[in-house]
């Protein structure tokens, strides 16, 4: 089914007021999905389950200029808004909201949200300020679209934690609900920004999946957070073109150091091993969420 | 009619859900108060309009740490719950929140909501991280209490200015309802903070509403901007124990210094004159904000 284009805040919220008046008592959520479009299956799988989830699923589509610093892709970075409507169509979405710039950002802002201490690591750290526009970007979505629920893919596992420490510090009433990284065939997760890779660098890329799928059977080895990073980067470090950002191991959802320097099988705890690997002028991320709470289980994926 | 008191976000969101699932259809609104208690005529003056523009009005009263810095009066501040509750009931006050600070930032916070610009100046260069802290705490009950209006005195009209971009730049989807100083009889502002003041610092605090009463007579002698604070300084300095932190007038509502040295009466502006002055360990703001944005108009207050 074609989905309901919306391209202005007020007609937006009329849409969304109208369906929630029209709806039986106790009934049908609002399931949001916030993108920057040049949707795949990623996308897909989170409207999907929107979809499935709640009665109306709202996606919007606004590359946002405050995520982006000096010298990144905000100019380049891919659109396609009919395949997206499309896409979306074919997902389960009701309504499209495909805001201007000017739209979202009339006159002068001089609002802030910053989430400190998650947003000091991994991409907080090479991308300085990307966060606080993230989270700008998020409260003022919420707060159009008032969702019940609002649905993150994990291979942003560090926008998650954000997100989810907003809304959890700031109240927010909508149930931040994370998903699982989707990947292509060959392990490499899906990003709007791989259609930048060359042939050769796309080959190269999977170095990301497959030094990630090597982490299971490390820790089962018994390596340690500065271990395992040290094995992480050697094995990235095969692929030539790979040129290292970050290769961590964090807490989850806290984003903080493991303490001491035990192996990480005998902490009980919730693991981020997260990768941001530049291949030319593209950068990838990547991860994979381990959780090692549980006494005695076996090593598994989080969520 | 005795309000209902509520201690806890989740007891306050479950009194709101039912009011409006019961409503009839487009019908009763939630007003919002939210103050620090110790209240007076000024907060019943609020309370009574919002009991008058909407269903259900919600009190809150929350001594907000963060919006303190150190060596202010947080652990002095004035409280008296019982005296609130029966102004509240007797103002048509429908919900008293009255949470703890642990049930208001229960964990380690660390996000921010920071409006810039229209807080540098007058109380933003005084109280650095006031206004983040006015900022975080309002977003929180905003989301709380999810208010279709929400109420608040123009003594501090900078707190206004400051609420009221949050909300635009956030696309809060609330009405912020600014509304006029109330004064005692011989012209302070009612203040919770007043009860500071002893007997002789009460007499001198006059300083401030009567060098205000002659800001449109000066103005009307034709005065520019800094021509208008040097007289207010002299005014005030008339009272021995006035220790003047600010005295000036900026544009409303973007609190800007006006430009030019034009006489004010010339310049189609809305001004806001705005002091503080300490008296002792007190320190009392006052303001008067003068519509002067049409052409051939009297002077007069705005709003």
């Amino acid at each position: 089914m074609k989905p309901k284009i919306v391209r202005t805040i007020a007609q937006l919220r009329r849409e969304i007021a109208e369906y929630r008046s029209a709806r039986t008592a106790g009934g049908g959520t609002v399931g949001f999905v916030p993108t920057m479009g040049y949707l795949h299956e990623g996308h897909a799988s989170l409207l999907r389950r929107s979809a499935a989830e709640n009665g109306l699923t709202v996606l919007s589509i606004f590359v946002n200029p405050i995520q982006f610093g000096a010298g990144e892709d905000l100019d380049k970075y891919p659109r396609d808004e009919e395949r997206d409507i499309r896409i979306a169509g074919e997902s389960g979405t009701d309504l499209v909201f495909l805001p201007t710039v000017d739209e979202m950002y009339a006159g002068r802002r001089v609002t802030t949200v910053t989430v400190s201490e998650v947003t000091d690591g991994l991409c907080g750290a090479s991308r300085p300020g990307h966060f606080d526009g993230v989270a700008t970007v998020v409260m003022k979505l919420f707060n159009i679209v008032q969702p019940d629920r609002a649905y993150f893919g994990l291979k942003d596992a560090q926008q998650v934690a954000v997100i989810e420490r907003m809304t959890q510090d700031l109240n927010v009433p909508v149930e931040i609900v994370p998903c699982p990284i989707v990947r292509e065939k060959d392990g490499l997760a899906l990003s709007s920004r791989n259609v930048y890779l060359n042939p050769q660098e796309r080959e190269q890329a999977l170095a990301l999946s497959r030094a990630l799928s090597k982490v299971e059977p490390w820790i089962a080895e018994g390596c340690n957070a500065s271990e395992l990073t040290a094995k992480l980067r050697q094995e990235i470090a095969l692929s030539a073109l790979a040129d290292i950002d970050y290769a961590e191991v964090v807490t989850y959802p806290d984003l903080a150091a493991p303490e001491g320097s035990l192996p990480l099988r005998q902490m009980r705890e919730t693991f981020l091993v997260a990768l941001a690997v530049r291949f030319g002028r593209t950068r990838l991320i990547d991860n994979r969420l381990l959780n090692l709470t549980e006494a005695g289980a076996d090593l598994c994926f989080a969520k």
